[in-house]
């Protein structure tokens, strides 16, 4: 009810009589509804869900507050036939939400449309107590599945191998999917941030890069830990690792209500950039997690956004050296007034297997 | 190069002298590029290949043909600067790639754009030898895979349980991910057809259905079955089965090239129909599979685009009776001249456990 009321606070603001969304996930945000697809129509007075056959059942078990409609032709028609039968003059549509293909079609409908950005992604951007409480627990699971992964990680062992292991003990800590798939990369593979999990097995000297998620109700959460397979001459990997907690260290410190989201950044990157590294630090500090595992705020040298309370989002700098490897450290926090809380807490320090 | 040298012959017909690939299935089609952020610009004399810097390496080692260019500023100014250097002066997009926001950003660069639809989809609809070759073995995997499953389907076992133990082997086949999250729907939950693995536990007289796909070298391959609990009375569970059965069977024979969608699907729905269910078979008979689990054709009472020769397809009659179960047969098949190739080969009788 909430959720409705402050979408329809912005009607006036954009000129529009109704809304129209798209994007599935906003669709879950407000409905509670887990299928993949649907849309929905909010006027003042009307709040439509639709659905194909395939989500009826499922749609009236898990949406309140909204009529539940199942299309049974082409999408843009059933679109007009609402906005008729609703009395709608000006439609809404999120414009980061709809192809430029289907906005055609509506308007060959002759649907008078205002492209509105993210209207429901600015709720979103701040977490209520429940949706904290459900990335808690999508947290919990991802350290808990973590610690039992810990003996597998180990020379000889393929990255293959323990990504499987991984996912396994995060679907029986009860995650019912992966918010992206685990990513453990070892030696050279870790210089590649996004690198997926190859046949390669964990070698003498290695850094090892693992990056992974847990959920809870559809909330994810996301995080990484870098390890370090025992071996001869280790002082580079080791100085690799300091640079980067370092670098994390200075970005959470940083962290209260009313500062940009470039600043968080710069604390990071300041650093280690003063360090030598700065060309090895190709990604943004950090993003929100909620019910997508990407999602507003960007942290970035690029993002001026102002950070609020109750905002959650990764902490993640990261150094990658082409051809040797790569360390990052991602941690998640929420906002406070004054300072970040840790979401997650499994220990920093740099673990040598 | 074939592939380029397919695309740049549209350019004529559509006035553009460049088009820019934004739909990333379409990009590794076109590519190789298994990554998850790149586009394309593709012109007359020119290939580029755009990325962030976190495939870098991955994209210099994947990408032949294609200047590879790091992308460090706004991805919008990014394809300004590309036309600019290009000479394009008409460039075309994926209508269905591109959200309207971008659209409008490209816009207000002052570049001149052309809607195009389906120009890569409409490439990827045939499959090549390779392509089939690849297909093959993700079915293969997936086929391999559900008869080690089999001893784990039982009264008592939880969906939730089924379905993890299923990724678990589909995996060790060597699929590196799944096309989509395993479904196990038994007793009521079976009428929905796109139920999601619940910790509900098989019990006697349940029809479960069972939906997965593999994978290899991005290619997938999709299947249902329909198991049968063992219990008192299955007369109507048996019905339900030898209606889809006989359904699968007619939809399969009516397969050759020439013929359009909506006959497959009729052949399908009419004996449906006939026998008294049309009311519980609410969706299309198939779908088009490749690099996406999802593509063209779409095999539907609404479609009447040419089923042609070496197009991959799913062939899934179901019925779903609300509060009592569902049946669903899903077969895949590749289309030769007079007839369907079947390229899924799991017994289609009636499993009773």
């Amino acid at each position: 009810m909430q959720k409705k009321a402050r979408l329809r606070k912005q009607f006036k603001k954009t000129g529009i009589d109704g809304i129209l969304i798209t994007d599935i996930v906003n669709v879950r945000y407000l409905t509670g509804f887990t299928g993949s697809s649907g849309f929905l129509v909010i006027t003042k007075n009307h709040a439509i869900f639709t659905t194909d056959f395939r989500y009826k059942e499922q749609a009236e078990h898990e949406i309140k507050g909204y009529r539940v409609r199942i299309e049974d032709s082409e999408r843009s028609g059933e679109i007009k036939d609402i906005c008729d039968a609703c009395g709608i003059k000006k439609l809404g549509f999120e414009d980061q939400g709809m192809t430029y293909g289907f906005y055609r079609k509506l308007v060959k409908r002759k649907i008078r449309l205002v492209p509105v950005t993210s209207i429901v992604e600015s709720l979103r951007v701040i977490k209520s107590p429940e949706e904290l409480s459900y990335i808690k627990i999508a947290v919990k699971r991802a350290e808990s599945a973590f610690r039992k992964l810990t003996p597998f990680i180990k020379a000889g062992a393929t990255e293959l191998k323990i990504a499987l292991k991984f996912e396994e003990l995060l679907k029986k800590e009860g995650c019912k999917r992966m918010p992206f798939e685990v990513i453990v990369a070892s030696g050279f593979m870790s210089a590649l941030p996004h690198a997926r999990p190859s046949g390669r097995r964990l070698k003498k000297g290695d850094l090892v890069v693992i990056d992974w998620g847990g959920e809870y109700e559809g909330y994810c959460s996301d995080m990484t830990r870098t390890v370090l397979i025992k071996g001869n001459n280790m002082s580079r990997q080791m100085e690799l690792y300091k640079n980067v907690l370092e670098a994390r260290n200075r970005a959470v410190e940083s962290i209260k209500s009313g500062i940009k989201s470039a600043e968080i950044d710069n604390a990071a990157r300041e650093y280690i950039s003063k360090e030598g590294y700065g060309d090895f630090f190709g990604h943004g500090t950090g993003h929100g997690v909620g019910l997508a595992v990407h999602e507003r705020p960007v942290i970035s040298w690029r993002n001026k956004e102002e950070i609020e309370e109750n905002m959650v989002f990764t902490v993640e700098p990261g150094i990658y050296l082409p051809g040797f490897g790569g360390v990052r450290i991602e941690d998640m926090v929420t906002v406070k007034k004054n300072r970040a809380e840790m979401l997650t807490s499994l220990p920093r320090k740099l673990k040598i297997i």
